[in-house]
């Protein structure tokens, strides 16, 4: 286990990061999420003509540039929490409860539509 | 401070998840990184139409999508670096120093210039 | 007025593009949808930092790189359209009325709102 | 053939639909481009958890929706050109003109690398 939280250490280094360029300025919420927008589609760009095995062993080169491209959506991710004092940590815990509640194992196992198409069973009538 | 990283947490949360509805199946890096990049732009919805200033004050509710948002993007970062056997801490810290790198505070100060547009600079040249 | 429809020259001329690269393989829907999107971003980095009001007045430099990303937007658009067998143009005409619809000019007036945002009011109340 | 251009049919139906609703204010290339950039999310939500093959047979339901948000694609796409004075379909002429020349047919042939994925390989040597 690591001395500090990542998440909590790489919000202070970006926080010096922005002011030491003076970028507090660009660092709307509504330009940070546009920022981390583009970065997301930078990550997919990655597997964009891969066939869904090539995606899971990516080669060497490739897989430095998802490392870069994942980290730079981490960055303005933890950027833009702080900039709106959101506990990302905090949210992250809460939404998987949500995810646990809406999508019951029972009646999820192997299927991949989304919860509201599920609205026809009942819950608890296993799926 | 936490007992134990939220990263390192959130990971081992999703993967029993991902285990307990068979969703492995569906949890190609490919396809995970096209939710992530939906997730972002579903974020990016929250923001669409808001002056930079209104993004600073989101109201309650666009308040808790936003977090809903931005912790499912965390969520998918985080089980596709899980999948991918990638250490995301250490990832973001080492592009934190290549940021640092590209963009020298005393070159860049107040401008938003992307790296490459930097270039008829010397490096320490002061801008 | 020109002698053909610009969609439909433009689908001609991707559909020989593909053939003659032995490209239609790699254009699945899914991996067309992606790349649509990847361009999408690609739009979006050209406005990232920029006020409202430098957008709306791009230098020679960047319009010609929005140019270039607005046409990528619009051909993968098409061959995605061709791929799927839908007509781009009568969709469009379509998806305008249904907007004329949500969103009646005296009830929106110089609003953003979704349309979800609007129930409360009856329709033709005048908003 | 259409009597009217469709691309020059949709632009001036647009224009006239942000008049009449004041949206012009809300309409700068920035959000458009956001907006556009949502709307090529929403589409790529459509194919998610498809399987390749799959994608290409959507049921009539999904079609419905990968209809809708294609053309919420096109709408953005054509208004944004206008709001910016953009010739969509000389642009995009153009473009598949540089497209052509940087995939030459008899070197790309049957593979997705992206072009400068080939610059190790002489112009004209025939891959």
């Amino acid at each position: 286990m690591p001395d500090t939280d990542a998440l909590e250490t790489l919000r202070a280094a970006l926080e010096v990061f922005a002011r030491e360029r003076d970028w507090e300025v660009f660092h709307t919420p509504k330009n940070l999420a546009m920022a981390l927008s583009v970065e997301a589609a930078e990550l997919l760009e990655c597997f964009q003509w891969l066939t869904p095995e090539e995606s899971a062993a990516p080669d060497a080169k490739r897989r430095l540039e998802i490392e870069h491209e994942m980290a730079d959506v981490l960055l303005y991710l933890i950027r833009l929490a702080d900039c709106l004092d959101i506990d990302l940590r905090a949210v992250a815990l809460r939404k998987l409860e949500i995810n646990r509640a809406k999508y019951p194992a029972e009646r999820v196992r192997g299927q991949s539509r989304k919860y509201h198409e599920y609205d026809e069973y009942e819950p608890g009538d296993g799926g």
